[in-house]
């Protein structure tokens, strides 16, 4: 049976007992610097571990500045607000993504617009969404419009799925001609690159997140990459209430966001990434064992980096064929029964109720992947 | 000279050297916890010090729930949004008060009104409230709508400055004739008692924030407190990405935040309430110290908890006399010159760039508080 063959596959790999989808490895420095933050007694919004993990960051990324924040979602809010995004706008962004994505756009009272992705890279189409723009965009001043709904398209945010990285070039042909801000959602993808450069360093902004199941944790935190110095300098303001210095007056020149990321969660940050290339090591071992052992599995493919890319395979990811997808609730059942976390795909945007009525591209590919997609047990410490 | 004299006070209370305004104390469980919740691997949105922290806070404050959210700004957003705050809704708040209260408000797409404070309290005073209400404010349906800019009025959120609490009868009494949601910013207040009552826990809802200058910290952190469990479910299920729980399944029934406090930053939370009666009673000492040391300096008065009310005495606060307040700025100088970490009230409400067209009642009150205050070092371990 498919969904025993799929369990047995697995259990090849992460051996006896039960396996979660992802799970944070603290075998550095974590203990130390954390102790260190609070012998420091620098535990929230000011401290030194805020601005070393800033630093690493960037200098990982080869970012020209890093701010670190509160989670993912407040880093993609935050780096849209930037890239000129202004209420009633709309963003396009993939129906195939966390919900965080589309809420981003929502918080700044703009529209999130969907598209479809690709096979290849599970991330946005640029040959499919020049296609739809030149069907359902118009130019008008220095911007182009939706025409069945007047609204401004300001903004692009490609998302790496998994770590793999979207078609950049292409996606940046198409923010170019339909001159749409890009800013990259590489929340899944510190350590993927593409063609060489670091995802989310590419676009004007880029946001990461370090979530508890992500390939580097602070807890909760993120942060927003960009080359430009003062749209960074702007993130920090933004982020840290909008406050101007001084020695003991409270001027707020904006409407600020209490987002800066405690010094607590960003020395376990730093902690975690210096562990960051024997993660990936890991992952990349972990992908080529799981490759062996479904080779001679019928029916499924496991998302591999495409030439030019180097993916952090953060989420191992299963793609099964076309007639084998009737069977995918089966394969989830039988392996989460058996205690290997395995899930779906995140649910595609405009099936959930409050992003119904969104403006939407047809999405054909988004919900073909929707229905043949799992992700397999993925922690670092399994290979 | 006059600033000389309170820099002598305030040296014969913390000794030689600089003292900041509010420092953290890591002196229980900190260590032992933090290491605890690194060893279970459970960092994030997950684990044992969430729901022990929210227990904990429940039991200490009397609500029936608490939920804890990742900072207080986050936690007034989701309560104000919870008692019902709508889009271009109007909300009074007070004019002297940190930035945050007005930004929650602002996040929901509705419009802060200022209101007046009081000399007794530092809160918004009941009193001048209902005459301003009685002026500016029409009955229409089911709600009061102020004539001016035809917005509803659609909640009240007392906020408890520095700890000390306000007039909850009287503002109770101005809600429920304007049918206002009352929501409680008792961002300050942990530990403090309105007639028996802790603070936060009167109004539909209260609001707490656990950054690292509060009494207790988390690093950075908050909490939702209600006595209503459907409310608390909601809040809930809204700071944690609205997410229907399913073993696989990502559904997301309305527009949810990214708002749950880590469990690191809850671990930290479980230490530092344990202490908590012990920090309230070195600041009810310190208070006592203070008070002697300023009593015989002319112009000034110590902030002190009014009969019915326990204050947490998070920070200590001098009022100066009208005719001392031309000399706050020499005292701010002098004082921090010394190494004596003091500062003035916030810069009002009304007179920061992004809140300066928003409708205010008249604020001599607050105008001159504002021109008079000075907060004092505070740390629970000065006494």
């Amino acid at each position: 049976m498919f969904a025993d063959s799929i369990v047995r596959a697995l259990r090849s790999i992460v051996g006896e007992g039960n396996s979660p989808l992802h799970e944070p490895r603290f075998a550095g420095n974590e203990q130390r610097y954390v102790l260190e933050c609070l012998a420091s007694t620098y535990v929230s919004s000011v401290g030194a571990y805020v601005e070393r993990f800033e630093k690493e960051l960037a200098a990982y990324t080869g970012a020209r500045r890093a701010v670190a924040v509160v989670n993912g979602t407040a880093a993609l809010q935050v780096a849209l607000q930037l890239a000129g995004v202004r209420a009633d706008d709309e963003v396009i962004v993939p129906a195939l993504t966390f919900v965080a994505t589309a809420n981003a756009v929502r918080y700044l009272n703009a529209v999130p617009h969907f598209a479809d992705s690709e096979e290849a890279t599970l991330g946005l189409d640029p040959r499919a969404l020049r296609d739809w723009l030149k069907s359902v965009a118009e130019p008008t001043g220095d911007a182009y419009r939706n025409r069945q709904t007047g609204r401004r398209i300001s903004a692009l945010v490609p998302m790496h799925t998994f770590g793999h990285p979207c078609d950049m070039d292409g996606l940046f042909a198409v923010a170019h001609d339909y001159r749409l801000a890009l800013v990259e959602d590489a929340a899944e993808s510190l350590g993927s690159f593409y063609k060489g450069q670091h995802t989310g360093t590419l676009g004007l902004l880029g946001t990461l997140s370090f979530n508890g199941n992500k390939i580097v944790t602070t807890g909760g935190g993120g942060a927003i990459l960009t080359n430009d110095e003062s749209l960074a300098d702007h993130a920090k303001h933004l982020t840290t209430t909008a406050k101007q210095p001084h020695r003991w007056d409270y001027v707020h020149d904006e409407v600020g966001y209490n987002f800066r990321m405690p010094n607590l969660n960003a020395a376990l940050g730093c902690a975690q990434l210096e562990q960051l290339p024997e993660f990936l090591a890991s992952k990349r071992r972990l992908f080529g064992r799981y490759k062996e052992a479904f080779a001679s599995v019928k029916d499924v493919r496991l998302m591999e980096e495409l030439s030019g890319c180097e993916s952090n395979y953060w989420l191992q990811t299963l793609i099964l064929s076309e007639n084998a997808a009737v069977q995918r609730d089966e394969v989830l059942q039988a392996a989460n029964d058996a205690g290997l976390m395995t899930r779906p795909a995140w649910r595609l945007m405009h099936q959930l109720a409050p992003y119904q009525e969104c403006p939407r591209a047809p999405l054909p590919v988004a919900e073909s992947l929707a229905k043949r997609l799992i992700n397999l047990p993925s922690s670092a410490g399994l290979a």
